[in-house]
């Protein structure tokens, strides 16, 4: 297989050296060969090529069966024009020429790990393993028209939430497969009461539920959803989102577990091809000390060998790792400076 | 003064009931004349009038110099097409009709009731007292064009998100002189990253903050607001908000406190003239038990004597009273259950 790596910025670099090891421990226990192909993307890459996605990495991905992704961004880059940023010129351009409509965020608290969750005790001790699936090409970052219009106090800026059937058919169909393999439940997040989208996103959910009658379906509006995740957090299974709506409900997920250098993250296209990354960003506060976890980056690719590579063994094995690593109570220095801070 | 008074559904004649007597006694204790007039909204309208928002409540509403709102809505109609539900047709309707552009949303945690937070014990000792300024009249809510179009599986629906700089620049001035008799800071909320709308947001906001050098205002997307809510909620003091966005963060900051029986809302436009409600729904759950906690409602009072009448001695004296009755360690049979199933 040929696999893209992008290491990217911040604690990037170093995680993924981790993550490489791992795929040459997988490589000789499973005989597979993987064909590694490194190339610059974010921040490094402006400060190498002038531009965050230079055309070689966008050629070697296009050539590769999968990117592994590090993180991307950090202050050095932070006073370009928003469209050179890091964020949108590599991460959104990728996102929008591959296709990659699904975005897979996975978010659980680890057996072991409660007391790094946000949440009271007794709730976090009530369990929290949601999958959380989200629209990642569509909705209101790409939707047309966009702009601003008008002179001096009239002057206005608009954005077009946007969604076709078949975006909203596609990401459906990605929750309920996903369910079929976790716990049999669907919640679509939207809010029905307010917008025309989410009342098409109901309705098309609703069609895509009869091919899947084993799966129950709910309905919640986005602002009751960022309370229930509080207060009953172990009630989700699948969460189906929207763009917007699930980068703000994964993001909350991911904070409800309170290790976010844990988790993994996927956006797939229809083909199967996709890029994997840590959910966490390049935390370049904590870069370079050697104690950033890295078992989010060794998440990202068991996802990809699990989805791009259809190599489920090798995935399995390394899941497996990773739960007997952290159940042996082996944990980072970020995780344990964390865990300290709370329990003092 | 004349008062409108719409006590509406489920839980709201009960604990309307309860404010009217704060009011008696404040108006004998002040030596304040209140005239107060009755009306339906909501399910009990439909039901009474065939409309959620009968004429005559409209008009007197017009009439009055404030309206005490209770709630509305509840599972007897939800069947109704959208249109015709409370929540649109009396709600929204009457933020429009007033434009009632801005939304204050107090959320504390107060002193002795920590435990009924969903946060960890640690967190919620940290303290917690925010108040989100929400944009109610604009924004994804009422923006156009917002529709259906195209056939089959490429029929398409869109929304349209819509700030101009006049209305960005009223509901920051809202934040600002808020922050100015609170802790002095704002935070934006935008998903500048993204959203033509919140580029336009966070310029027009600078531009506010150079009025008031003493307010310090930071910037923060959407997203991460959700997260940093949950690990250091006492860091924020006013978190100045768009439509959508206040309505995710406000609930959010509800659900925190744990206690959203205690929590009112006041929305108010350029006049003075507002409507003030508790956060809260109306909770047709535990309706017509008598456990119901009025507080929401009394403090929905208390803001409706400070911001529409500025009758502030009065208002203090209800917060005062409030403030005593909780630290005395009094509760509703409602919050006295949560608390015993948190502490279980
Ligand atoms: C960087 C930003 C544009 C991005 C998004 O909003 O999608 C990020 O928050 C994410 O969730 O991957
Ligand atoms: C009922 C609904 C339309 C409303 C809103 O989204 O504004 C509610 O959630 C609120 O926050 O008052």
């Amino acid at each position: 297989y040929k696999i893209a790596v992008l290491a990217g910025d911040g604690i990037g670099p170093e995680v993924m050296f981790e993550a490489k090891k791992v795929l040459a421990a997988v490589s000789s226990k499973f005989n597979i060969k993987f064909n590694l192909s490194e190339f610059d993307v974010g921040g490094i890459a402006i400060d190498n090529h002038g531009h965050a996605l230079p055309d070689a990495t966008l050629k070697g991905c296009e050539a590769a069966d999968a990117i592994l992704f590090g993180s991307i961004g950090g202050p050095k880059w932070d006073s370009l024009p928003l469209e050179q940023r890091p964020e949108r010129a590599a991460l959104l351009a990728l996102r929008g020429h591959f296709d990659l409509f699904s975005n897979l965020r996975p978010a659980k608290i680890y057996p072991g790990l409660e007391a790094l969750s946000p949440l009271r005790a007794d709730i976090a001790a009530s369990g929290f393993d949601v999958l959380v699936i989200r629209e990642l090409t569509s909705g209101i970052y790409f939707g047309k028209p966009k702009g601003l219009e008008g002179e001096g106090e009239e002057q206005y800026a608009f954005d077009t939430m946007r969604y076709s059937r078949r975006e909203i058919r596609r990401i459906a169909i990605s929750a309920f497969e996903a369910a079929m393999k976790r716990g049999k439940k669907v919640t679509s997040v939207d809010k029905a009461n307010v917008l025309v989208c989410s009342r098409l996103w109901r309705e098309v959910t609703e069609e895509v539920a009869l091919d899947y009658p084993e799966v129950k379906l709910e309905h919640i509006y986005i602002d009751n959803a960022t309370m229930q995740l509080l207060r009953y957090p172990n009630s989700f299974d699948v969460m189906l989102c929207s763009n917007l709506f699930g980068d703000i409900i994964s993001d909350e997920c991911a904070m409800i577990t309170g290790s976010m250098g844990l988790l993994p993250s996927a956006s797939i296209n229809g083909s199967g091809f996709g890029l994997f990354e840590p959910a966490g960003g390049s935390a370049p506060d904590i870069a370079g000390q050697g104690i950033a976890n890295p078992i989010a980056q060794i998440l990202s690719l068991s996802m990809l060998l699990r989805f791009s590579l259809n190599e489920t063994a090798a995935a399995d094995a390394i899941d497996q790792a990773v739960l007997q690593t952290l159940a042996d109570g082996i944990l980072t220095g970020e995780l344990l400076a964390k865990e300290q801070r709370h329990l003092a």
